[in-house]
């Protein structure tokens, strides 16, 4: 596992996912102001979002306006949220685990009570597990 | 902007996108111990790992095992990286926004210099700005 890489790609997922969210809160923004620009930013941005470094090249040689805009207001979300995530995803994740764990649990015992044979591997789950997760 | 929210949001998509790096790192596992597997995991995860719970939670019906272990890497990956995310991520952005500053405003002075007439908007970018950053 090469965790500096995986570290940078997650980064650079952020970067792109910061720069849509930044998009949408310009679209919302336009939809106030300048509903035909707003339609225009959309149909424009259809498809192109994925990749946010050359959706906003693309956007700077159409609209430089709106490009920079997009780019001010992702470096404000950066600034405001960053530091929270680091908890929200820790936790986001321990707590999807537990709640993975405790649902797949359920359904051993379900099938466990009905139709033992049918899922022999899951049963070498300990009681012990069993016990402190279905509760 | 609900500031709230799009953080609400981030820390979600990056569940599901560190899901999708443990699987990656499990699937790489897998092709040096049980090639086999691998095939499987591959072919199972395919289209499904967009959203991540909903993809462990169909994976620990077919094959408990694995998604058990997807969920302890994902897990082990959000503890070692997570806390260097926020200045990856608001480092990532500035350098990032810097930069097409800068070769927006290089296209701009070339553009300016052969053909004026086709670019008057992007025209009202002063020039100490452009003095400071195309350097």
């Amino acid at each position: 596992m090469n965790l500096k890489q995986i570290a940078k790609d997650t980064a650079k997922t952020l970067q792109s996912y910061l720069t849509y969210q930044a998009l949408r809160t310009v679209l919302a923004q336009l939809g106030e102001t300048n509903p035909p620009l707003e339609l225009w930013l959309h149909n424009f941005s259809s498809g192109k979002i994925q990749n946010g470094e050359s959706y906003i090249e693309q956007l700077l040689r159409e609209k430089p306006d709106l490009a920079l805009r997009i780019m001010t207001v992702r470096e404000h979300i950066a600034e405001e949220i960053a530091e929270f995530l680091p908890e929200m995803v820790r936790t986001g994740i321990q707590q999807a685990n537990m709640e993975q764990r405790r649902q797949h649990l359920e359904r051993i015992t379900g099938i466990d009570t009905s139709n033992p044979s049918l899922q022999p591997e899951q049963q070498k789950t300990s009681d012990q597990n069993l016990d402190n997760l279905s509760n």
